[in-house]
């Protein structure tokens, strides 16, 4: 692999989940690892028998090391489910699916919490355990859930999204927690200096917004605008995965990369957006967001380090 | 099996782990166990990574749905510890060894105990799924917890038990919480309403102390002086298992039968002593105790049956 000019620029990602981990493992395909830094979403944690997991975090550092289930989706390749199991054969509730290999990570994690370490110093810790070669923060240390409201009620995110598999409705969103969270350390500087700050094909209002909605964020990405490269994770009318399509439509906007660039027309200088929707670029432009149109489905490792080097190049960077 | 006079006599045992356990395997055998109410220690309770752990209960429990693992001493029979084994590879410690079945128990109590249910409670539910038929009561639902003073300092139960194998010699020993705490519910009814009160062959110091030490508990105890049997788990010199000989001795006690009763004298009007031990019946008698003499040492179920009708007849049951 070759990237002269690359180890020198700094690249921020804003990501959720799965979405957001395929688009880093094109990025670390295509320039070190080492200059990547992302800020991952909270706003999916959720307390479980007591201990604190952090899905979209954990995606990013299984795929980012190799140990994604990439069959399933979700959770760890080659995992087991004995422990919860037995639990769920003892009355537990076992909605919310954790291996044995994976419940591992949560105890190692709530031993370090325990005994009073952040959760960024926990997230460094097991990534450097996995080999995770890029830099992992969540967006806050602190508690921020994302909340949704329903014709069931508000529901809590892994409860509307896992329980109730995302098939309630969405009127409103909002992020407990959010107005008393700060920044992790090390978030804003990471946004401050980077070369080209991106935000991955994930959910705008469930992986994005939340990320947003720690206090100095949007501040801090909007100061940067002009260097920020978002991707569009609607292609042709509808969501690569998950419930984007039908969340753009609750909530009462166009399922279009248009609603997209209007979403984040105050952070992201530019919307990457696919081909597919190649006649849209001028209704994203009037959003005052720059658009650039390339094949944004990543299929394979082709197609995501396609991706990853479309957006270096709308960033200004060499790819 | 035949106990037609046993169904109407109420039996209460104190007990700590596996030999309280093993105690209470012969006893279910000669009477009918819905008649057994089981006072368990929780001295040796312990917080890993968050989750709350039981062990002498959770022996109990084992023990007597058969998933005690008999062949190793500890935990579930077939288990394996992949959970366990990736935490400590992710940087956790892992010195007590929670295998993937067990792990699953213990995540059970944890969402029992997080949305506010009593460890009496949460074991109850635990012991019905399991399939118990004894009814097993924790002490106390409060927080209370053995802790030893060592050459190496204070030392917690566990840290003390397993993490360094019981090699420290212990000058004293205190219950952390006992002030505080409260019989659990039914505890002291079971005491009180009990045809007969055993004190299982389990270590005075660590097993039936801490049970003793919630406050209440000792006062009833000896309040059934004259129906409680209690069985010596010194035999010839040693304890059977554990650190018991090695306690007597280092908190200045002889290793023998006589110095349990002289510890038990305010509670239990008998001791059940060993054949090997028969010449100490009259020092035992002469700490104000009576002295009942048979085979104690459980090597199968014939034995473990014996021991149980040697109790109740000293008890002044039927057997």
């Amino acid at each position: 692999m070759i990237w002269p000019a690359m180890t020198a620029s700094r690249i921020t990602v804003l990501a959720g989940g799965v979405g957001g981990a395929r688009f880093l493992q094109g990025l670390v395909d295509v320039v070190a690892p080492e200059s990547v830094t992302v800020i991952g979403n909270v706003g999916d944690d959720v307390e479980l028998y007591g201990l604190h997991v952090s899905p979209d975090l954990d995606t990013v550092l299984y795929t980012l090391t190799g140990w994604h289930d990439e069959a399933r989706g979700w959770g760890v390749r080659g995992d087991t489910a004995r422990a919860l199991e037995r639990a769920a054969r003892l009355g537990a509730e076992a909605w919310f699916r954790l291996g044995d290999l994976d419940l591992g990570l949560h105890l190692a994690r709530a031993e370090r919490l325990g005994r009073g370490e952040s959760l960024s110093a926990a997230t460094a810790a097991l990534g450097h355990a996995l080999g995770l070669r890029l830099r992992l923060l969540p967006a806050t240390d602190d508690r921020l859930r994302t909340m949704l409201t329903t014709p069931a009620g508000e529901l809590d995110f892994q409860t509307y999204y896992v329980r109730r598999r995302h098939a309630d409705p969405v009127s409103a969103i909002r992020f407990d927690g959010a107005e008393e969270a700060r920044p992790a350390p090390g978030v804003l500087e990471a946004i401050a200096e980077a070369d080209l700050v991106a935000v991955a094909p994930s959910n705008p209002f469930i992986s994005i917004a939340p990320i947003l909605a720690v206090p100095g964020m949007r501040e801090a990405v909007a100061a940067r605008r002009e260097r920020v490269v978002a991707v569009s994770p609607i292609v042709a009318g509808a969501a690569l995965r998950g419930p984007a399509a039908a969340m753009l439509r609750s909530l009462g906007h166009p399922v279009s990369p248009v609603a997209v660039a209007r979403l984040l027309a105050d952070v992201a200088g530019c919307l990457v957006v696919d081909r597919a929707d190649a006649a849209l670029a001028g209704d994203v432009e009037a959003a005052d967001v720059r658009a650039a149109v390339t094949d944004t489905v990543m299929r394979d490792g082709r197609a995501r380090r396609a991706l990853a080097r479309a957006v270096l190049t709308a960033g200004g960077l060499p790819a």
